[in-house]
């Protein structure tokens, strides 16, 4: 609900996002509403195989073809080294890796790996010559899943891929990309402590972050050298450090400019189409375009992890968990680099235990690479861990929330990497379930005649952190924009405009707000980790305080006093104490552009605390035994967001995560052929959830302040993805009485479990073998004959 | 010539221009390169009468056409109230008059006024549209002559515009917008203690600006009232205010968005087309693009000022000017505002005189309102005055360098204003020339067969002042993006480039620098008056220096010392008198974006004393006296440029001012019919000098430092485009022996003046009863038929 009211503050107040007419009318300009002059359109012609070796690619056909003006393969780039990296923020990136996501080289490892590109004057004509392209595949055994891919005898995508984290330097190549390991304690002390242990495996599929907006992004490469990018991304800044890298240009010669995004959840950090783009515009001397079709982004571009996962948890029956031991398996695809340390700090955080080991491999598939995907790595791990800990609440006998309020991590508890948190609100959030309708009233009636059931789950998200830059400029009128260099991709711009108007007692209507290109704002880290609104925000908030100050100086001398008894309030500078003498902003607005001089702040944010985000969901689902179709019947979701700048967005993205929560716990699954190649690479058979498929989502928003930052805010968006597979399939549970371990929760997979009730299920279900793998030699690929640990 | 060889300091090199590959190449995007989603195409009906009144508008049948999606007259503009204007740096701009200027209400003042627009999904049919608008005007008695229209009977075109600047309120509204008078001491003492007086009246010609871009701009008003355009312009702040006051929008409300321009020469600092763009697009809810043609461009864009001067000096016999009377009536077009003042700056700076008198009438007539030339208003009374110098120094004998010499003025002498003048170079400008073989040696060889002679010129231009501003952005490869309020029409990029490379010790190459939308930066002043690399390379300078003083104190945290001993040179910080301490430039910058924090800095400057600029030309010019046509044989341009950023580029901004002085004195001018229609709408028509017509330039580059400023510079852009009318006129009179007193001194006026050499000039030729006008009632408006002052 969006509140126009006149008033005097507006952080806290739902003012009207600003960016929404443009988006409702057609007016915001995405990557693919550029047009410029002579512009070419680029098609990418992909693998159509999982694993082949390139034996030969002949273009001749293709660049004779009519309105053909280039055509690209992995040789018209660089060769970087295999090491070759940039740091972005916090991610070092493995640039070589990425070069060859972007274009094969000698080998291509996913279906749907581009191979080559064309630029012509019309798409048509572009489509049109990817037919002429000749590429002579040698095609190689492939492998699709994760456990399988750590056998000794799995089919092996690079002969250079030595796993790193182990203890001993391996031997010989592997899939196994990384192994980390991490906890403390001693989980057989726990084990012997505890009066009941459950032991459990899970199985996630790879699922598509479903943006609206297919990638698009355009290139022009000048001759004397200079590139210009409009790209579809959450990062212009990483994408301008991995483009000088991948392309050889420096970064100074390089300009990213920023489209509006539709829709990214991570998925739009990665560089994809920009160099592609680049190299077709080197070659043909015009500014190349390339859209992707909805085939390609579902095909090629990269989606949310899949994993297998084991959770084992024990307790003593007053419900102290006295050990939590766990394993995690995540296919990163193509390329190393799963969201496996994502995974680790949201799974294990919510709940304490002296005795704690997790143990994680990055693996990799003939998948697509997977990418970030909000809370990246965290629901797979969360959905396994909230399970296990309402399994451990049954057995024992207590409620579910007690449980989670006796074991919840509280202000400066240590986290499962050993941090300390900082102020945290986890158990404020417990307190006001424990008490809530939602958690204390009668379950939802059936609209089906099905049985029903209710389940909690936590989440978590630590909060990006990085760095953030602005600039703001105060105009004659009084007015004021701010460029920051954080791509909007969460009502960003209509939170700043409330920082700004609250800090100058203007109106949001007086504040415009832009994404500044590369050039014109100074280095920001991606849009992403729920970072924005606490870093980006911080970096507003210090730009406006400087010029605040310099504004009272500028008082000052007109008041005839000094600046330290200035006081400023509700667009007005007084003096302190002294009746009549006063000073509006719009009076030095107006002297700033007639000879008092301009003001223009930069703000920046940078070493920040993390400003931890937890969440609990409740639901109420109705299940058709019948069919093993579920339906939510309500759903509440409560979340410290320590501080809402403006409650109606924060509310739409909170209600966004859940229903991307429900997609990847109830609908959504990549279902591959036995080629390695996908079978429902479209919406149609890509099942998203619909409106109809949602519930209206309650939100019960707790505002526990930050330790850092000026306004307590903390990042909401990704915390709301994470509990919905665990509540969901713990509410399943309670109508049916069946425990799912497998994502999606779909008629198929819950009709499955129905039937298989009469027997117990099974503890390692999923994870044969690999919980022999430390044991293995380097510590690389499992045999998966070996015993596990049961 | 450019200078690519690497170097250690790049200011005073010839550095290639930064947006050169980029305009040869067709990649710089101008205003008619827009394209936008749904964008319309606007055309323009225009006036087809000098005087008009407009009985009646119908669009019914245009907006019934055939993919019309809007129409606007002046009806759908709001109505703003006389008097009505803002203030943009030093000019108030009268928003009434201009916004009449932008389409008509009641009446058509000019014939090429805007009458109505159409907005339509082609261009073709938007022409087509324009024939559907029924228009019926009543049409009344024009008058084009800036004489003519002072008279008492001539038709009026404002019965709401009274003479402001006469001594007694005047009781009647008439043609005469302003009165001026100014000067010192007594002129009839002048007189009386005069040798030898020349008095002479000189008229000149309406030209136009002849910058090869037509004007094009789009502006798209989207549903929430923000307005964004894109801009042709030299003054994006300065449009936004204009375009506040003129559609009631609140300048936060609106971006201005500068594309490259395809020359200005001050014609593209009025508001023109964005208004009709913004109508249309309201009305539509589409972007709308409106490109004039070349038609439109000369017959309704704002053209150069016609004049009619007259100036009397008296000189004793050893060369002491005694006393300098001049009257200039400046043909302000159909509304008030011809750059008078910038005429009597330029004309009587260069000379001192005891006894000086300057009077000025502002006059309208029905012709296109003028705008700013190069140098506005300068020009004209320039040919005026140094004439009349050259026929003095030819009375007495004396060589008219050395009179100019003995006259001239010098640093702490008093300007016309009686300022005085700060540091100024013309002294060693006219030693350099005293000396130098293009002014000592032989008169250049007739090619043709012709006379030949030689003559000299002054020029003055005060310089630009007013305030500018940018942001600096260090990246973390230590390369440096610049982002400034300024548009670039004369390399200012390029020398701002330079300016940075040689504060941090790097590359021009590793320097982005481009203009900002008035969102980016802090409010800046337009490009003009040879204010930009002055004053916009200043705030350049200051930016660069709060970058390094935050990079200095980080040096000195990592070198553990205090940070006033660190030094900066070449890209290195050192510690002061200890050895082996240094970090680079590039390990501060790689610091900067991982956590110590980014360098984003503002420069401003504001405020700074005028820059003084002169100049001195000799042509030797070679006459056909049969013909009357005359051919430049060798012409050189002195100037005092006070630093020289990048040689080359101040080099070409001279011989391009020097062309545009040309053709001014030789070729161009209006041509009316009797209906005050406009007779040389094109190109071939309207006679621009061509290559062929243009010698090749020497340029002799005078550094006598400005007072202010980092680096001594003067603003180059105005001064070299004075002088030329005077310089050939000398020339001319000393080959065939006739004193010109018309502009342009085209064959047909020389060959006339040739043929009446048997009669004296006359010395009021031109002027006729307008010496009369101080006695006139209220100083308004003169009879013609009063007796002059001879």
């Amino acid at each position: 609900m969006v509140d126009t009211a006149p008033r005097t503050t507006y952080i806290g107040a739902s003012t009207p996002k600003v960016d929404g007419v443009d988006k409702v009318t057609g007016a915001a300009r995405y990557g693919a509403d550029m047009r410029l002059p002579g512009m070419l359109e680029g098609r990418i012609l992909r693998s159509p195989h999982a694993h082949a070796r390139i034996k030969r690619i002949d273009t001749s056909k293709a660049e004779a073809a009519p309105g053909v003006m280039a055509v690209v393969t992995g040789k018209d780039f660089p060769t970087l080294k295999p090491g070759s990296h940039v740091q972005v923020g916090v991610l070092r990136l493995d640039m070589y890796r990425i070069s060859h996501n972007a274009i094969a080289r000698e080998k291509v490892v996913y279906a749907g790996q581009p191979v080559a590109a064309v630029a012509a004057t019309t798409p048509e004509a572009a489509q049109a010559a990817l037919a002429l392209i000749e590429v002579e595949y040698e095609v190689l055994p492939h492998v699709i899943d994760e456990v399988a891919a750590m056998r000794v005898d799995a089919p092996l995508l690079h002969d250079d891929l030595f796993t790193s984290g182990a203890a001993e330097k391996p031997t010989r190549p592997s899939n196994v990309a990384l192994y980390i390991e991490m906890g403390r304690g001693d989980v057989a002390k726990g084990e012997s402590e505890a009066e009941v242990v459950i032991e459990r495996s899970f199985k996630t599929q790879m699922v598509h972050q479903g943006y609206l907006e297919p990638e698009a992004e355009t290139a022009w490469w000048q001759l004397d050298g200079r590139l210009t990018v409009w790209a579809d991304t959450q990062g212009p800044f990483g994408q301008r450090a991995q483009l000088s890298a991948f392309l050889g240009v420096p970064q100074a010669r390089i300009t990213v400019v920023p489209m509006e995004v539709g829709g990214g959840f991570g998925a739009k950090n990665a560089l994809r189409l920009a160099p592609l783009c680049a190299g077709l515009s080197r070659k043909s001397g015009r500014p190349v375009r390339i859209v992707l079709s909805r085939d390609e982004v579902l095909r090629a571009t990269g989606p949310g992890v899949a994993t297998t996962t084991f959770v084992r948890v024990g307790a003593r029956k007053d419900g102290t968990i006295t050990l939590i031991d766990a394993r995690m398996v995540y296919n990163a695809g193509a390329f190393p680099g799963s969201p496996l340390a994502g995974g680790t700090l949201v799974g294990f955080s919510a709940y304490q235990t002296p005795n704690l080991r997790i143990v994680g491999y990055d693996v990799v598939t003939n998948r697509p690479k997977v990418q970030a995907y909000r809370a990246p790595g965290g629901p797979p791990i969360s959905f396994a861990v909230e399970s296990v800990m309402d399994e451990v609440a049954e057995r024992i006998g207590m409620d579910p929330v007690a449980l989670r309020i006796k074991n919840a991590s509280r202000t400066g508890d240590p986290g499962p990497n050993d941090l300390k948190f900082n102020r945290i609100g986890l158990a404020d959030i417990l307190e006001r379930v424990a008490d809530h309708p939602a958690w204390t009233g009668p379950v939802a009636a059936p609209k089906s005649g099905g049985k029903v059931g209710r389940g909690v789950a936590l989440g978590y998200w630590r909060g990006g952190t990085n760095t953030s830059s602005c600039e703001l400029n105060l105009h004659g009128d009084g007015s004021i924009s701010l460029v920051t260099g954080s791509v909007d991709l969460s009502s960003a711009r209509t939170a700043f405009s409330q920082i700004v108007a609250d800090q100058f007692g203007i109106t949001p209507a007086d504040v415009t707000v832009s994404t500044g290109d590369t050039n014109s704002v100074g280095y920001t880290d991606n849009s992403g980790g729920s970072r924005v609104t606490y870093v980006t925000g911080t970096a507003v908030f210090n730009a406006c305080q400087a010029a605040i100050s310099i504004l009272k100086s500028r008082a000052a001398q007109k008041l005839g006093v000094t600046a330290d008894v200035v006081e400023f309030a509700a667009g007005v500078f007084s003096a302190r104490d002294i009746q009549d003498k006063r000073v509006t902003l719009k009076e030095l607005a107006s002297d700033s552009v007639r000879g008092s001089g301009v003001i223009s702040t930069s703000g920046t944010a940078t070493g920040m605390q993390a400003a931890p985000a937890f969440a609990a969901h409740v639901a109420d689902v109705e299940v058709d035994p019948d069919t093993g179709k579920i339906q939510i019947l309500r759903f509440t979701a409560f979340q410290d967001v320590g501080k809402a700048i403006n409650r109606a967005q924060v509310e739409g993205q909170i209600q966004g995560g859940v229903a991307q929560g429900v997609g990847w716990a109830v609908h959504e699954a990549y279902v591959w052929d036995d080629k390695g190649t996908l079978r429902n690479a479209s919406l149609l058979d890509y099942r998203m959830p619909t409106a109809l498929d949602l519930p209206a989502v309650d939100v019960e928003l707790i505002e526990t302040p930050a330790s850092d930052g000026p306004f307590g805010v903390r990042g909401v968006g990704e915390v709301p993805i994470v509990p919905p597979p665990g509540a969901l399939a713990n509410a399943i549970y309670r109508a049916v009485g069946v425990r799912m371990d497998v994502l999606p929760m779909n008629p198929e997979s819950v009709l499955s479990a129905i039937k298989r009730r009469a027997r117990p299920p099974a503890r390692n279900r999923w994870l044969k073998g690999v919980g022999a793998i430390e044991a293995s030699d380097g510590g690389a690929v499992a045999g998966v004959d070996t015993p596990n640990d049961e």
